[in-house]
């Protein structure tokens, strides 16, 4: 079994991959449920619902986000009626939304619905969210507190932020399943998302960072970082206020007694060094991801180099 | 003011020549809403929104329900959740559903959320729920009881009806606005709707019946019947549920001290007498409906009719 932290659109790449390499019900993703948001009464999860839609192969190609060939016909009757529709939910999109929130409304957990979504998408995997229970990343720009889809979809990661909060974290649980899949884990991979807005929050939920930390399994960092900017996203500009610079060795650096080795980009192999003198194990290949060829052959790499740590 | 109380598909096309041949914001319409659902988690007031889609010309015009060009991608969404999906909502028809549903919960009241949605169709018209109250028809065929749209859509109105209900009515009090258009109207038409399914639920909120009762200005029923079956729907075979028989005279008895005149179509001037003797007006004309030439000509004639009497 194998069981990686992820979140949306950057991550659910390399899940992918994982995805494909593995045999059938041996991968278990964690995901980030930070950025979920409540939208004209619909609950919305984008990186769950970015990873079921990867990992069921309907996931919009292009964009990242949203499913392949979706129409946005409700999106533009919400907008004759006056409502916000900077958030683009897509038709079929929406029957995920609605079918969460009818199910969350009914007294199911996010985890047993979410495990429903997937398993009607034909998916052989585990999707977990990391909690049950309401997180929600808010970023400081200026004296401005904004909702994560505020800052990221609405103003396109536009802003420059200050500070970053996971609000209701110290009071999430981590869910069973989400325990037994870090216990259960041969590996743990910590997907090349990014690390402030997707990985952070996942591991800021009490217990979920301790179980890592205690697994006798190797675990591993795929960066998403080539020099000082990210593959995808703003995750450089953010890095910084991890305190540690926006680099794969400041990632390395960040996460320090969570993981045995570190996968990045050979553009950075000049890091290794440092890296290493973290006692952390260093794996220099092609991070960047274009194909499902690509996405296997890092996903294999990853796991072939984890299996050589510890 | 003209004011009409009107149910969906049959009684709308009438509620169209009215609105057509009117002046702008002098028509109210008073819906019926016993056959409002809650599916998915989302509330669905078929009626209201058949209405206000024809009246913002947008209706669908083959089958009577939902947008036209309405698309169904979001419902075949719900249906590889394995969601029940005999109810056919289309992308754009689920944005009104996705609004209301919102408003609701936010607070606003069923009146102020249909108010909101017809004057973005740009209807100028009043269209009101008869209340905010939840009132729920039920069949009851053989010895089971049905919901409303279980007999009309699921069974396609093809069972036979022992017995009605409309489960709260009692405890529903009709709107100010409701009270309002009926104290202020020049004539109130009791369009040719589905008299069991769409008129009496509505004249059996407390109230409403007693204020159509006590006005002084002309009421007319336009009859759905001709000969003993309806001219759309199952009206006919409901009617024996009133102890009244399946034609417009029969629909005169059941309307007795509430209308002063009914137009029936012109095949059934033979029941001329009969209706005159319970000292209600006829006028016989031709009453079906195929384009909007037919709708404007029925529209004005009955209130011609109704302003000849009293």
């Amino acid at each position: 079994m194998i069981t990686a932290l992820c979140g949306g659109v950057g991550g659910s790449k390399l899940a992918l991959g994982l995805y494909r390499i593995l045999p059938p019900d041996s991968l278990h993703v964690i995901v980030n449920t930070a950025d979920d948001l409540e939208l004209w009464g619909l609950r919305i999860s984008p990186d769950l619902d970015t990873v079921a839609y990867t990992l069921g192969g309907i996931a919009q190609q292009e964009l990242g986000w949203g499913i392949e060939g979706d129409t946005f016909h409700a999106l533009r009757g919400l907008e004759t009626y006056g409502l916000d529709t900077w958030f683009r939910v897509g038709d079929r999109d929406l029957a995920t939304h609605i079918y969460r929130t009818d199910a969350l409304k009914r007294g199911e957990s996010l985890t047993s619905c979410t495990a429903h979504l997937a398993s009607r998408l034909g998916i052989r995997a585990d999707v977990l969210p990391m909690t049950d229970d309401a997180v929600a990343t808010r970023l400081l720009t200026g004296d401005r507190w904004l909702d994560f889809q505020e800052y990221f979809v609405r103003e396109r990661h536009a802003l420059s932020i200050d500070d970053v909060r996971y609000v209701g974290v110290e009071a999430a649980r981590p869910t069973d399943a989400v325990l037994e899949a870090i216990r259960s884990a041969e590996v743990i991979v910590l997907v090349n998302s990014n690390p402030v807005l997707s990985i952070l929050p996942i591991l800021s939920v009490p217990g979920i960072r301790e179980a890592i930390e205690g697994s006798p399994s190797p675990r591993v960092a795929v960066s998403p970082m080539i020099g000082a900017s990210s593959v995808t996203g703003p995750a450089g500009a953010l890095m910084r206020l991890t305190g540690h610079p926006p680099t794969s060795a400041g990632l390395a650096a960040l996460y320090r007694n969570l993981i045995d080795g570190i996968v990045l980009d050979s553009q950075d192999e000049r890091q290794r060094g440092e890296v290493e003198a973290m006692r952390i194990g260093v794996l220099a290949t092609n991070t960047i991801m274009r194909t499902d060829a690509d996405r296997d052959r890092v996903a294999a790499e990853t796991i072939r180099f984890a299996r050589s740590l510890r």
